[in-house]
């Protein structure tokens, strides 16, 4: 028996585009076997509100009710059906959802379509809000097909953890069954450590459950939360096919025979949580060195250059944009975004650099930003921000009577730069993509309204020590394409004379790891100055990040590449008494 | 028995005021009697991620500790307790959270801290995330204290819905047991409909489980969220006592003795629900007039000042702030939001407006702005913004050989204002507050990091044609101390000549009702037409709507005072295909 596995690569809510890829298998004829789709390919995923909304409701029932029909039309066939992710509403009389279902449909040629199984596990943590929705589904699926017995899970149901009454997983081996084949269609959003997760999880339910096991994920940036695809087969411990990343792709992979030496006996109570792992600060610690954080490997560079530029892409194309621009200052950061945007522009896309000096900007940014330019092919325009300044600070002298200085007169040069960035992006029809990085976030070490601006933020999910390794490791691949010069200065927001970053802030290195121990939300102010970090800079940065939570309210959407990461699941009140942070 | 109401107001996490609060109450000999504090008054609500994180953790547990070793020197009194909303941990030995419950603490001089009952029922939709944080307690409460039995409820615990599996007041019957008082301890979300449904509710169950309500809820505002009090206690149909709003409060009242002809005989049933009513578009339909958005009543008026005027200060308190800057255009919703500002300034905050006008700004413009200024008695600047727009211009022209024009020209002016207004309020430490009204907000009539910036939005949960019902009840109220061409003058935003807001949108009282009735989620483009809107409006508001979800990603916390507000509660994904919503 075929098993063909759909990576499919839809727009929340496109249900024409949806309706148009299925309908394509039959412009052919269809291959024969088990035919698999993602969670909710029929509607998108996370649709959040969406769901809730009588105007989607609507809109999907009839979308629903078209497919259905059309597959009754078709000519009856025994060995081939569809497996596909998508919701089930139970409605009042006034039309609210009773009951909402995250559920597996069944179409087979001939037939109308139906559900067969409702998703047990229903996350509800971090960027999860799926028990805001669903309602959770109380037995397990299996489905029979060409004398296969199938068992069925949707994502989340492969990750059991304490907080579940049920595993599911369990549950199928408890009904005494001998399983041909696992399948699990999924919306699993990505974060650099989840496909090794995923695959050691699947390892081990192929050997509890001694069946191989198939799983399909969406390909989507939706907003801030990327779904990569990566879909693959195992048997046992044996990898029988993989999928790309970021891409829509198919794969047909014969479903094996059973052998029973092929899988290992194993307990299930071992189990890889999701939940737990948020809170796994990723810093190394030995005794002869400060803990620091884990190093990325050359391959993750390249898989976070990929999910960034994958994530912006999406977004854009999503909004209807083909047009970038970005604020080069001459520091690693802006170097590195506008590198990544080069990397993954396509040929629809245009790309373009503004450099906005004020009289404490340095030769070498001018010098480092113009070069970038050059060795990327980029149009490169220069706007002295002085001018500009020296009207407002005029205005304020005139009307106000007292000029702009200390942090206004820092302030007003980042907003000036943010509001002729955007004027541009007016001007050309273009989305202006922002620059800061996860620590000056963190820390609130930006403008907002100036620097923190943007359609969407490429750094906002990197530390600045991994923005460096990102940018060696794109000069290691690419010829030294960005100038040395700008991985080798000091950073500096050049808001005044011979400022550093590290006049406020402490080393890179020594903020990222305890920015990481905060943001894990397991260490406490107290355990990192025991585990040898600096106590001073343990309490500073507390209370900047304490007090920063207000810029964050309002930063743009941040592509997410880590478990933790600011935006959508990172939930904090501004309003609060935060002393607790630097309680030692 | 003495029933004393304790209607706190803490801020989040202040572990060292809540104590002192506690403790202030032994410095003189306490009341003997039944001492009531809100829901979660040990901790703050909402926490948020905040009950996630280990820093949190360990010095709540701490402050725990303290009061439950303070408790156990107090001098032995059965006739004292008190019962305090706080959170209780179970953690593995990692320190991870296994299990956290809303509960109910029982104080009693002279012993140790203890819980007594979990929150059964834990609100999951809108701008509740319980299900997220906390595990639900399976069994009613009961406390035996002074021979009297007394049913314990946590907030939601009253309203029940089809979408929890227990009824806790059902329950409650269920034991057969004869209560001699109800209490509910709550951190109830404020909005304008909300306190009358709150009595009408605990009438209900008072009348179903014959015995007298108790109610005491926080006082605060985090962030979007108020909590207004209005603690009450009702006898049946009677009400025994009432709290004021958006204060501390005290009251202390005889519990009555058992009459059974006080109570009706009612059914539980018919429940008043709180999901849904977030679904009943707030629209008043007649065959003889278009639909309308239901006018608010004089006391609607005041309340709804009243609260955004705590929002703003606890806000501006609690960021450390005591200083406002508002930009006045002349336009309706600036003059509202400065009045407003006025009514509730204290002696220790400051508060000053700035004109920035445009040659597109009217002379009539200026005139309501500074007379307003006149009649509040508030410092008025100008500050031209011409000079600063041109210099702009000439830089384009000069750097990019290309004018700034149509949007790009129009934005930048509200770019500029908002430049000058945060750099102002840099210059003086204070906060701009955001003048941004609901119906704006929802079809994206607004220039993203231009007049969409600010602190907090006072009106962003009030539509325009409620933004004239408040200004024309100031001016009732406070002898038309708001210019009265402002009223009756249509709107514009000043961004190009001659321009009206009815260019580009339809007239307030149409938009607002197609407003209400998507926002409601309810009602489809269909339906609004088939109820006699104009087809083009519905499409048209449908379409800005949909395509504005990304600038209200990106704005300022919002003071909620409806059932369905914009900000934490509304969560829709930018990136989609929204043509949904216009189909008809």
């Amino acid at each position: 028996m075929k098993i063909h596995l759909h990576q499919t690569h839809q727009t929340i809510a496109s249900f024409e585009d949806i309706r148009t890829y299925l309908y394509d298998i039959y412009t052919s004829k269809p291959s024969q076997g088990l035919h698999l789709f993602p969670e909710s390919f029929l509607c998108g995923y996370p649709l959040m509100d969406l769901c809730l909304n009588y105007s989607f409701i609507t809109s999907y029932q009839k979308h629903m009710q078209l497919i259905s029909t059309w597959a009754k039309t078709l000519p009856k066939d025994e060995n081939i059906i569809f497996l596909m992710g998508g919701i089930k509403y139970t409605l009042t009389s006034d039309h609210l959802p009773k009951k909402i279902e995250n559920v597996i449909y069944l179409l087979t040629p001939g037939e109308e379509l139906r559900t067969i199984y409702t998703k047990m596990l229903l996350p509800n943590y971090d960027i999860f809000d799926e028990k805001k929705y669903f309602d959770p589904g109380k037995t397990v699926g299996i489905l029979n097909f060409n004398k296969k017995n199938i068992a069925l899970m949707i994502c989340e149901d492969m990750w059991p953890n304490a907080s579940y009454e049920l595993d599911p997983t369990t549950e199928l081996k408890k009904t005494g069954l001998v399983f041909d084949l696992i399948i699990n269609l999924s919306a699993s959003p990505y974060d650099l450590s989840k496909q090794e997760k995923r695959i050691i999880r699947a390892k081990e339910i192929s050997h509890f459950l001694k069946a191989p096991f198939f799983y399909v994920n969406r390909v989507g940036g939706e907003d801030e939360i990327l779904f990569d695809g990566q879909s693959f087969a195992v048997n046992g411990s044996e990898i029988l096919g993989k999928l790309n990343r970021f891409k829509k792709d198919f794969i047909s992979i014969d479903l094996p025979a059973y052998e029973k030496s092929i899988y290992q006996n194993i307990d299930n109570d071992k189990v890889t949580t999701t939940w737990e792992s948020l809170f796994v600060p990723n810093i190394i610690t030995n005794s002869k060195k400060l803990p620091h954080i884990k190093p990325l490997t050359d391959q993750e560079c390249l898989e976070a250059i990929d999910a960034l530029g994958f994530g912006v892409n999406e977004y854009a194309r999503k909004c209807g944009f083909s047009k970038f621009q970005v604020a080069l200052s001459g520091g690693i950061d802006s170097c590195l975004v506008l590198t990544i945007l080069k990397l993954h522009l396509t040929k629809t896309q245009t790309l373009e650099a503004i450099y906005m000096p004020s009289k404490f900007s340095g030769e070498l940014s001018l010098d480092i930003s113009k070069r970038l330019c050059q060795n990327l092919k980029i149009p490169f325009y220069i706007l002295p921000i002085e001018d500009v300044k020296m009207t407002c600070k005029s205005l304020f002298i005139k009307h106000m009577h007292q000029d702009l200085q200390g942090l206004a007169d820092e302030n007003i040069q980042s907003r000036i730069r943010s509001m002729l960035l955007l004027a541009r992006a007016n001007q050309t029809n273009s989305i202006a993509i922002n620059t800061s990085n996860k620590s000056e976030i963190a820390v609130g070490y930006s403008t907002i309204y100036g620097d923190s601006v943007g359609a969407i933020s490429l750094l906002g999910d990197v530390y600045k020590s991994e923005v460096y390794m990102l940018a060696k490791y794109i000069n290691k691949a690419h010829d030294n394409i960005i100038p040395l010069e700008v991985i080798q200065r000091p950073p500096t927001a050049e808001l005044r004379d011979n400022q550093k970053d590290t006049d406020s802030l402490p080393p890179y290195d020594i903020l990222d790891v305890i920015l990481e121990g905060m943001l894990s939300y397991r260490l406490t102010a107290k355990q990192m100055i025991e585990m040898g970090l600096p106590p001073d800079d343990v309490l500073s940065v507390s209370k900047l990040y304490r007090n920063s939570e207000y810029k964050r309210a309002q930063f743009c959407p941040i592509i997410k590449i880590k478990p933790k990461s600011f935006g959508f699941g990172y939930r904090v009140p501004t309003s609060k008494d935060g002393t607790f942070y630097s309680d030692i």
